[in-house]
Formats: structure tokens, sequence, C-alpha cells
């Protein structure tokens, strides 16, 4: 990916603890240009270095202090908040978008981007957001939609992965529904285990369908086709054993 | 909505914090119950009520504790974890889901939903998961793909917000687009003000198309279009009335 990733700024920062936890989100989701207007004092020993997890090597000690003017004059700025204006008479914090919404956008247009976070009791103020590009919410629940800082750029970055996750820990395709032919086989052993177990004739169809609906749904891998066939093979085998002895008992039964 | 909604279990939580970063979040996403399997001592003056938010005034004092097998025996249970098999000859850790694709299925199905969360350290075990219905893992960097506890259960509620969030506190509908006859209006006006500032003939209609995409991709609003509108018609009454006083000093001029 040659895309330039989006840094993440922000702007007076409390606590060291959120730093950290901005810092992990950012390593868990593929970033690392961290920048701080007006931060704390971080040493080594607080808690920024307690929650950041695997960035305290990286991600949190290159963190670099900054003004947000150097921040506005060089990025398309994006501006984090949970108090959004709802109609058109205000535009400090109008229009605005959510984050699936700006990962859509920022996919159609190579540009260097910052996401920029505000302090914890207060967010960003309007003078801030005014100078900002654009503003982003996170839906959440009408009665408390504020979340922590912390939790708020997870949620962020987590939706922008598609921008700035090379390559996730899941596989591409995360399992292939076994060969058609496998599982009809699967479907053919099932009816012959109804008919072997002396289910009742009427409702075999309407249970084979019932099977059929519910392997489908399940998109069932190679293997776990593969363990059903061995299953009902299995099962089968010992109903027609069971019957030919019965059959001979019967037999038996019948001569004496 | 009348749907059950999701209740959220931590299994051995070490740290009292992130069970109130969890509760936070739930607060923030909708959810209310929270159960805690052999939790740490929740105390008024821990950081679990210094993270909770207002999730200080119900989640968190309700929480409950109980045992992983009330959890089994009564939930559909999703164990959340980072790390998964990727193939299918073991089936503890796969298939797997996302919280993304967790979310769309459980639309479709009425159930009693218990989303579980492992300790700080480890996660969830095998031993655990292995008794679990369905295992979630979110999408990370590949190079470090382990959220911390209470960020991971953020992107998870977040993703469940779609069941569980009644109303957010954004609208519906962001925006409307201002009617097409007004922005129709707007680009006769831009026309004009090309026109009256004596904008190259030529370029004009090229000019105007560009106008056209610029504005259309952006859907403005009615009180955008009728700000632009009139920032034209008072920019092109200027440059008539100007062209009108040059006209009448050339023709003036003409006269002496």
């Amino acid at each position: 990916m040659s895309r330039e990733k989006p840094v993440v700024v922000v702007v007076e920062p409390e606590t060291p603890g959120n730093v950290g936890t901005i810092a992990r989100a950012m390593k868990n989701f593929g970033l690392s240009e961290l920048k701080l207007v007006n931060p704390p004092e971080i040493t080594r020993n607080s808690e920024a270095y307690g929650f950041a997890g695997h960035a305290r090597e990286d991600v949190l000690p290159s963190a670099e202090t900054v003004t947000l003017e150097s921040v506005i004059e060089n990025y398309h700025t994006v501006g984090c908040t949970a108090i959004t204006n709802e109609d058109s008479r205000r535009h400090t914090r109008y229009p605005f978008t959510t984050p699936r919404r700006l990962a859509e956008s920022l996919k159609t247009v190579e540009t260097r981007t910052a996401i920029v976070f505000g302090r914890e009791g207060t967010g960003l103020n309007n003078e801030e957001l005014e100078r900002l590009d654009e503003v982003c919410s996170i839906p959440a629940s009408e009665s408390y939609p504020v979340l922590n800082l912390g939790q708020a750029a997870t949620v962020v970055l987590y939706e922008l992965r598609g921008l700035t996750v090379d390559e996730t820990q899941l596989p591409d395709v995360e399992r292939t529904r076994a060969e058609e032919r496998e599982i009809e086989r699967l479907y053919d052993f099932f009816d012959a285990f109804l008919d072997a177990s002396g289910y009742n004739e009427r409702k075999r169809a309407k249970t084979n369908r019932l099977i059929r609906r519910l392997v489908g749904r399940a998109h069932p891998t190679d293997r776990e086709v593969n363990t059903l066939l061995g299953v009902f093979r299995r099962a089968n085998e010992r109903l027609r054993d069971g019957r030919e002895s019965a059959d001979e008992v019967a037999n038996d039964g019948g001569r004496r």
C-alpha cells in the first residue's frame, strides 16, 4: 500500500494513560505517527507507557509535540467529537461524517490526513473545530454518546483499518465451503441414515429438506463434511448390521 | 426494539479499570447487563468507577458475579479472541467470525446472546473457548493484533450498536441535499459571474462543468446553496455596476 497513512493528533490530552491507549490502538490498526498538542509530561514510568502495550517500543516514544496550526497547514484535518450540530444553521459541527463514512471517503482520495482528537473533559472546542476541514462523530447511545477519549480513538482507528492495515492477523478468506459434490454425498448419507433408522417414511423428505437448509446456511468446510460423512457411514453400517441381525433373528425365529 | 439485547461477560478480569472501561462502552452502545466470572474486588473508589463514566450509575453497580457454566447453559455464547486457528484441522478457534459479521448474523436471529471476553494477559483459554458457540476476532495489524481488553470490548460493542442502540445522538438523515432547482440556479449565477468577470469565453463551458462536478459531489444543503446564491448575486451586481460605470466612463470619454 503506497497510500500515505493518516497521522493522529491529540489536542491537550490531560492524562498520560489515554495517550498510551491511543498509541496502542494506533499500533493495533497499523498507524505510527502520533502528534500531541500541549501534552502532559510523559515519562517512561507514566501510565502512558503502562497502557501502550507494544506501542511503547515505537509509536509512543516517537510521538512529536506540535502546534495545531502546523497540523492545519499541512494536513487535511478531521476533528472527532461526540457533540454535533444537527441542522444547517451552524457550521461549526455540521455537516459531520461517521467513522465508517470517513473511511469510505478517504479511500477515494490521495491526501495527507490528520485525525484530530480533543481533551478528555471537553473534547475539541468550537474555535478549534471551526478551523478543521471535516467533523466526525461516532454514532452511540443518545442517552450517553460521549466515549472516553482512548475508546473513541480506538473505534475511529478500527474503522480506518482498511486504509492503514496492510495485513491483518486473519486470513483473507476464512474458510472454503466444501465441494458441492461432497455436501450432496452427506445428504445422501443422511437420507440412508433415516432409512436405516426406520424413520417415519412420510416425514423423510421434509426432514431431508430441513437438513439441507441447516447445513446449507452453515457453509460447511471440507473437514466438517468429511467428519460427518465418517460419522454417518459408521452409523449406517451399524444400523444395517443391526437390521440384518434382527432379520436373522426374525428369520431364525420363523424357522423355529 | 423488542429484541433481547446481548449480555457482556468478562472471565477473570485482572484490573478493575478494564471492567470500568467495558461498563462505559456498554452504556455508550446501549447495553446494560454485565456479568463477571471470578472478578477482582470492585469498590466504589476503585479504578473501575473511575473509568466507567456515567456507567458508574447503573451498569457497573448492577454487574453480577456468575459462573461460566451458567452463561453457557443459558445463552448463545460468542468468545472474543485475537488469536485464531487459521485452518480447519482444529476447531477450538476455527471457524471464527468478525465483529461486523457477527452483528449481521445476530440481526437475523432472535436469541439470548452473551459476548464473552477473557483475561487481560491471556484472553480466553482453549478449554473455555471449546465450550463456547462462536469465536469472534477483531481484524487488526498482523504485527500487533492483540488489543487491550477494554479496547477490544469497545470495538465489538461498537459494531453491535445496530442491535443495541435504539436512538443514537446523530440524526437518521444527517442532511438533505438542496432542491435541484436551487442548485441549478447556483450554476446559472456562477455562469453569469464568469460572464460579468470577463472570464475567458473559450474556457467558460469547461469551468462551468468543473463547478458542477465539485458542487455535485458535495451534496450541498439548502443553506449552503442559498448562501452562495447570495454571494454571487451580490458579486454579479457589483460586476455589472462596475462594467456599466466603466461603459459610462468609456462613453463619456467618447463624447468628450
